[in-house]
């Protein structure tokens, strides 16, 4: 898709649905581990990982929440949107390899152009690893803008 | 710091606090941009973002939840907490070149240590950007690692 579009609060309906999936590779948790700072050695070394009770490396659990994020502000609502707030609960670990869903549902529409948006984490195994609701200010007006061309980002 | 080194349940007490600085680049922008998923331009584009309520570039909501769950990974309680959950509001936008201050403070030891730590993020105004509450279980052995040496990511 070229383009990012919004639905309008108006257009919005409680129901409404949007998901998207992600394999999470090595790449994912190097660039995390980077951005966020978070070097924890459960993420990024095998050796270590092997000996926590994960039995292995395992994605930031913030790296969902950043997938929800993104969910929220190119799908749905999309773009115009702002965040309010956001809840989770991290049910179960992400490994390295699986492949998750990212689930909204727009669960209560509210005043001022605010809604809350239920927000689900599945793995491949249909196990769900996150559970939340965000709150939004949903936009009023139409936004269809060309979706930006990212700046190459390399590792190693 | 070369070492990363924990805070047992045993160890910690309500009101203990811990805190790292972080000056928003544009390098984080493109980063989170690419890990996330999240392209918006109010993000990427100068101009794009001069037209919304914000006037310029905003960082993503979601890159302070990266850092709150840094803080707590690598600084309280550190290596070898689990993150059970996080409730977040984003007070303010937090813009590109803000000095923002994450701040930690444990509030509440409960059962099966598990702990609540009151995450607050500051600009340089003093200004409170977000609020919010972590729950974790925290570790019960001591760990000290080797602060892992991240992969070279490159931009442009």
């Amino acid at each position: 898709m070229t383009q990012l579009e919004n639905r309008t609060y108006d257009e919005i309906q409680i129901g409404d649905k949007a998901d998207i999936s992600h394999v999470v590779t090595e790449r994912d948790l190097i660039l995390f581990a980077e951005v966020s700072g978070d070097v924890n050695p459960v993420h990024l070394d095998e050796d270590f990982a092997a000996t926590t009770p994960f039995k292995g490396r395992i994605a930031h659990g913030m790296f969902s929440g950043a997938l929800i994020s993104a969910a929220i502000a190119c799908e749905l609502p999309g773009p115009g949107t702002i965040y309010i707030g956001q809840e989770m609960s991290f049910l179960r670990p992400v490994r390295l390899g699986d492949e998750i869903r990212i689930e909204l549902e727009i669960i209560e529409k509210l005043p001022k152009h605010r809604a809350r948006i239920a927000t689900r984490v599945f793995n491949q195994d249909g196990k769900q690893v996150v559970d939340g609701v965000a709150t939004v200010m949903v936009p009023t007006d139409k936004v269809s803008v060309a979706r930006p061309v990212l700046t190459k980002v390399s590792i190693g």
